[in-house]
């Protein structure tokens, strides 16, 4: 019987032990869970917030009779504080604050990310007590629920424009409060180009939301007038004060763990990991937003997504118990949902892929969702990225009305990518169509279409 | 200067036609079309008679003015009689009755199907003036508008329910009529396994449309009761009458016109063509309904789809020029929308499969559109085909409510089928995730796992 340890209790740590369990049911599987929500879904707490979600108890994937029931031990609120490789040990903080060593065969480790803070002064001493929050654990939805019950915020000051920013924007919205939306670059949703970004923002702006672009934050302080934040924009000082500050710049890789027992550090920060997730530790395996993600246009880079972390936690656990299967990369599919709007990329943008050694070109398109003599449809908006070299699709973005079905045709993007095909193999695509829901060309077809015409008439001289 | 003559005015013609002008503003495009409607949207007619499309002139695709801004001439009211291969000439018969030869240098035909009368009794004499409908020209809509608008008949039959026959169904329905719907075979939509097609059967029934399965239609006559539906049911005699009667059970090529020119039939009596649109009558080439069709799965077949019909017409357009693109090949991919459910397939059943030489396996299996916790989710119901032998996809069917991004969602597997993916490549897939759209695996993706698992717990000794 193999003793398989996989530490985290999110996406990648729960994975694995699950696949471990489904795979053979004679592994003796205990995972190791620094609180004691093991399995929620962490991009679920935004809807939580807007009170779309209820109780909190229902963001779990699986509740921990469900995991128990696959034959897993949980360990919860129990801290994993060093790994003996040699020794195929492991320390944990158990939850009476003893020190205990774990034995373990194979050991998979998915200790995730934990919030940047992007060297913002203020952020070591205030606390969610103060009425500054970050939101990455059930911890942080607890506390900042617990401010937004006691103290009824009427605004807020969310520092950070990506997904989980935008989400959180919404939220607060929906609870009625003001929100002002600082993003350092010049527009927000920097995953996208600033053309579609221009969308969002312009989404956010309808509902209310007072979005401050080119603004990078330096301090956050308590004052009189409640929370200020300070910075410069456009060079010249920022200040502006709310009730409440959310901190949403972004994750960096949870490494100490792996570091400490030896394990090897690359894009991002992130550990190294081969890409079947073996750490080059000899039984450690790790999986999730702490590593490297290879990528198959990029190779490896560092890009912590929810979806990766299911992946590769299933393949570690595979490996682990013996398997050879490979993780077969990433391409960067994401999408988010922005009030009405939603956004979607996958692959690379133009300066990603000439950074990378492409030679790409990237062109605007837009088509209809469906047949527009049908009621309903609406334009998706696109950026089409391919390699003007041998016509490779390198990369596409997607922005429409909810309901457009832009997650799914992303998807179709995806796949393309994965399959290493031409954005002219696009047009023989066999899509769906019926007037309600597409058109005989799909809009994803029109967007690669217009991409091709272009190229015909731009020779490729550049 | 090349003088290109296509014959058509629907999918396969028009896309001919305008690739052609695209590629080339030099050449010299007519378009010889039968009756005064070119480019509508025949798939949209169902709604026009829902009232969801008004007036029926947006039902086009493109005005006449559109299509002759492009540049090309089109010759409305003209049929098409006869083609000299050797002399490259076409006899048309103009709109004032006399015969005229119109020289060509290339011949694109796209004359497409007509409907099928499947052997039904009484279809040659019953007219639309006595209440006996087909559906599939602007010449039929008006004909069924103004029966309707005069008679306002109280009741129909619909004898046929694949995709055409439900969506007039759901147009009768929405109208107060009573609809009876009949079908030959034991579920309607036969083109997906009947466990799918009874969720659209339960659809049909929920909105009060009186569906009879197991009933092959013989006869239809005027009786004082209206319209008399005959046939048999399980072996008895079967008896039903309407106010009116609409007949959907499929169509046949049209292929007199290349027949009598010397071009060879094929699977269905389609017009065989090579994977340039080349009929083998030299400077003669097809597209559309009337021809076979290239299927990755299967070979030449008989699968007439107004995706397919825009794809070859195009690649006809370009290879009339002197281009040498191949047609990709259909996969089969259809979707339909029956009243607040959508279903979709790609790709081949098990007895299809197996018909064709693969070793099929098809599981059934069900996964939520998006996370459960987030409000509107709802389970989409999959059969996933695969080939034992090699894991290889071969086919997938998707019935889920409207909203849970069925048709792009089904894209996903038609790509993944035209690059050759295995069921089990398809977890390997980034696939787009946020809680209101979708789940860390996606739907398809938790199918594709249940393909694999059931493969697993079942050894292929079968």
């Amino acid at each position: 019987m193999t003793h398989l340890i996989a530490i985290g209790g999110s996406d990648a740590g729960i994975s694995a032990a699950l696949r471990a369990r489904e795979l053979d049911p004679t592994t003796d599987v205990s995972v190791v869970v620094a609180d004691q929500y093991p399995n929620f879904s962490i991009c679920g707490i935004p809807y939580y917030f807007t009170g779309e979600v209820a109780p909190w108890q229902s963001l779990a994937h699986r509740t921990t009779a469900d995991l128990e029931a696959t034959g897993m031990t949980l360990r919860l609120n129990t801290l994993a504080t060093g790994i003996d490789v040699p020794g195929q040990r492991l320390t944990v903080r158990t939850p009476d604050g003893t020190s205990q060593d774990l034995a373990y065969d194979e050991l998979i480790v998915g200790t995730g990310a934990i919030p940047s803070y992007a060297g913002i002064t203020g952020l070591d001493d205030l606390t969610p007590a103060d009425g500054v929050h970050v939101i990455h654990s059930m911890g942080d939805t607890f506390a900042l629920d617990q401010d937004l019950t006691q103290r009824q915020p009427a605004s807020a000051i969310i520092v950070g424009a990506g997904y989980v920013g935008l989400e959180m924007a919404e939220a607060f919205t929906a609870r009625g409060m003001r929100v002002t939306q600082l993003q350092r670059g010049p527009e927000v949703l920097s995953t996208l180009d600033p053309e579609l970004g221009a969308l969002v923002h312009d989404e956010l702006t309808t509902h209310g939301v007072d979005v401050i672009t080119n603004t990078t934050v330096s301090g956050i302080q308590k004052t009189p007038a409640g929370l200020t934040v300070t910075g410069v924009q456009h060079g010249e000082p920022f200040v502006q004060s709310a009730d409440l500050v959310l901190v949403v710049v972004g994750v960096r890789p949870n490494t100490a763990l792996l570091e400490n027992a030896g394990a090897s550090l690359g894009a991002g920060g992130a550990v190294v990991v081969d890409e079947h997730m073996h750490t080059g530790l000899p039984h450690v395996w790790a999986a999730g937003d702490g590593i490297i993600t290879h990528h198959r246009l990029l190779g490896p880079t560092y890009l912590p997504l929810g979806t990766t972390a299911h992946k590769q936690g299933r393949i570690a656990g595979e490996n682990a118990l013996g398997g050879d299967r490979k993780f077969a990369g990433s391409v960067g599919t994401q999408v988010v949902k922005v009030f009405d709007l939603v956004a979607a990329r996958t692959g690379l943008r133009d300066h990603e892929a000439t950074a990378a050694g492409y030679t790409p070109s990237t062109v605007t398109a837009a088509a209809d969702d469906h047949k527009r003599y049908y009621p309903g449809a609406h334009p998706i908006h696109f950026r089409i990225t391919g390699d003007t070299r041998d016509g490779r699709l390198l990369g596409a973005q997607l922005v429409g009305k909810r309901g457009t079905e832009v997650a799914k045709r992303v998807d179709t993007f995806a796949t393309a990518l994965h399959t290493g095909l031409t954005i002219d193999q696009i047009s023989d695509l066999d899509l769906s169509y019926t007037p309600p829901l597409g058109s005989p060309w799909d809009a994803v077809q029109v967007a690669a279409q217009t991409w091709q015409t272009t190229q015909r008439l731009t020779p490729a001289t550049a």
